[in-house]
C-alpha cells in the first residue's frame, strides 16, 4: 500500500494510491483511518513530503564506503561509530518531490545528495527487540539527505550543513510492502546514474539501529529513521535535477538553484 | 501573559493563566485563538509541556563557564563555536513539570541537570535582522538540557546523552512578558541551591542567534532554541528532586529515578 499526504493551502489529507487514482481517508496511517469515498487522479493531487515527524533521526556513515570517503577525502571529524549512533535532521529542512533545493548564497560548492532509504515509525515502541523491530515500522520512504561538506568540517554542529530549509527532500509515498532485500537505490543529476547500490547493505540494519535506538528512547507514530547513504556523489549546483530512486518504493526529482 | 496547555487523555487545550484560574481557548497562542468562556482552577488543570516543538534546537555551549567546565573536566570534543552553531534535541525526550526524570538502567551516575531559558518562536521567519528578531519570539519558557556526560564523550552523537525519554523537562508555561536583563536562572537539588546566575549573560544573545540561524533555516511558530547552560551542577541520581527556576518566568520540579 502506497500513502500519500496531499497538500491543499494549509490542509493536509492522507490517502492511498490506487492504480492511477488517489483514494482519500479521514484521520491518518498513524492512527485510526477510514476511506471517505472520494478519490482523484494521482497526477492531479498535489502532494506534500508523506510524514511530518515528532523526531527525526538519522543513522549517518552506515555505508562503508561513504565512511571511507567522508574520512579520507572529507576530513570527518572522528572514525565510524561501533555501534548506532543516530543523530538528528529538523523538519524546517523538509521538502516533497518535485520542490526546488535552494542552496542558500554564501554556501561554497561542496553540496552533495546523498539517497537514503527512510523508516516510517508505524507503533509507539521502547525497548522492543531486534526480532520485534519490524514489525513497528509502517513503511518506507524516499529521503535525499544533501549536505554542505565545508560546513561539516568548519562548524561544531550540522545544524546548516544538513539543515538548511530544502536539504531534506522526502518521498513521494509511503511505500508499506517493501522486500528489503530486493531494494537498489540509485542518484541521478541530469538524468546520469552517479550511484547505484543494494540499498539492505548497511553497517547497522534497521532492526538493530530500532531496538538499540529504543533502549534509550521511545519511538512514535510517524517519527522517521533515515538509514544513510553509500559512496559519495558529484556536488550538484545550480541549474541540475537530483533524483533519489529506490527500486522498489519510488523516486524523487528535485530541480536545484543556488539563492542569490 | 502565561499559556499554559492542558493534557486530558490525548487531548492538549491551551489557555492563559490569570490569578489562580486558567481561561481556556480555542486555537492557540500560535495561530488564531478565542477565549472558549471556560476557566477552571490552575490547580487543578493537569499541565503538559507548553508546546510541542517542530524543530528542537539548542545554542550548547553558550556561557563561558559552562564552556571551560565541558572542555577542561569533561574532555569536550572541540573547542567552542565562533558563531551560533546550534545542535538539536528531540521531542521524545520532553516532559512536562512535575513528571520524573527516569535514568536509562546502564547509564553510568554523570548524568548532569542544565537550567536553560527557553525561546519559543511565535511568527514564522527567515533572513530576520538582529533588529527584528525578539519580535519574533511569542515568549519564554525553562527547560533542563539533562545529559550523561559519559555518553557525551564516548559517543559520536548526542542522541542517547541528550535525548533519552525524559532528559528534557520543559515549561511550565510561556510568558509572553519578560524583561530578559532582569532574569536570574537558579538550580536546585532536594531545595539546596546549586547555581544561580544571571540568564541573559549568554555568549551568543537571543537575536544573534534567531538571525544568524534564520540565514539558513526558516523558524516556525511553536519552534524552540534553548539558550545553553552556565557553570556546571553536580550529579543528580535516583530519589532525588530538580528544580529549574528562572526568576521572571516560573520553574520546573522533577523527580529523579533510575530505571531498573
Amino acid at each position: 500500500m502506497k500513502w500519500v499526504r496531499a497538500i491543499d493551502g494549509e490542509t493536509t489529507t492522507y490517502g492511498i494510491v490506487e492504480s492511477d487514482d488517489v483514494a482519500f481517508v479521514s484521520g491518518s496511517p498513524f492512527g485510526r483511518w477510514e476511506r471517505t469515498g472520494e478519490t482523484r487522479k494521482l497526477a492531479s493531487v498535489r502532494l506534500t513530503y508523506p510524514v511530518t515527524p515528532g523526531s527525526f533521526y538519522c543513522q549517518g556513515r552506515n555505508y562503508a564506503t561513504h565512511n571511507n570517503v567522508l574520512y579520507d577525502d572529507f576530513g570527518a571529524k572522528y572514525p565510524a561509530s561501533k555501534m548506532p549512533d543516530p543523530s538528528q535532521r529538523s523538519n524546517n529542512a523538509l521538502i516533497a518531490d518535485g520542490e526546488t533545493i535552494v542552496i542558500p548564497a554564501d554556501a561554497g560548492p561542496n553540496v552533495h545528495p546523498e539517497g537514503e532509504l527512510v523508516v516510517v515509525i508505524g507503533q509507539r515502541c521502547k525497548n522492543v527487540s531486534e526480532a520485534d523491530a519490524l514489525s513497528k515500522v509502517l513503511g518506507y520512504t524516499v529521503g535525499n539527505d544533501i549536505g554542505q561538506r565545508d560546513w561539516l568540517k568548519s562548524d561544531n554542529m550540522i545544524w546548516r550543513a544538513k539543515n538548511s530549509d530544502t536539504f531534506k527532500p522526502m518521498g513521494p509515498w509511503i511505500e508499506t510492502e517493501v522486500d528489503l532485500d530486493a531494494l537498489v537505490t540509485r542518484v541521478r543529476i541530469n538524468g546520469e546514474l552517479e550511484m547505484e547500490h543494494r540499498t539492505n547493505t548497511m553497517i547497522f540494519g534497521i532492526a538493530q539501529v530500532i531496538a538499540t535506538m529504543t533502549r534509550y528512547v521511545t519511538l512514535h507514530p510517524g517519527d522517521v529513521i533515515w538509514m544513510g547513504s553509500e559512496g559519495s556523489v558529484r556536488q550538484i549546483s545550480h541549474g541540475d535535477v537530483v533524483e533519489i530512486e529506490i527500486e522498489g518504493i519510488g523516486k524523487i526529482t528535485n530541480p536545484v538553484i543556488r539563492a542569490s
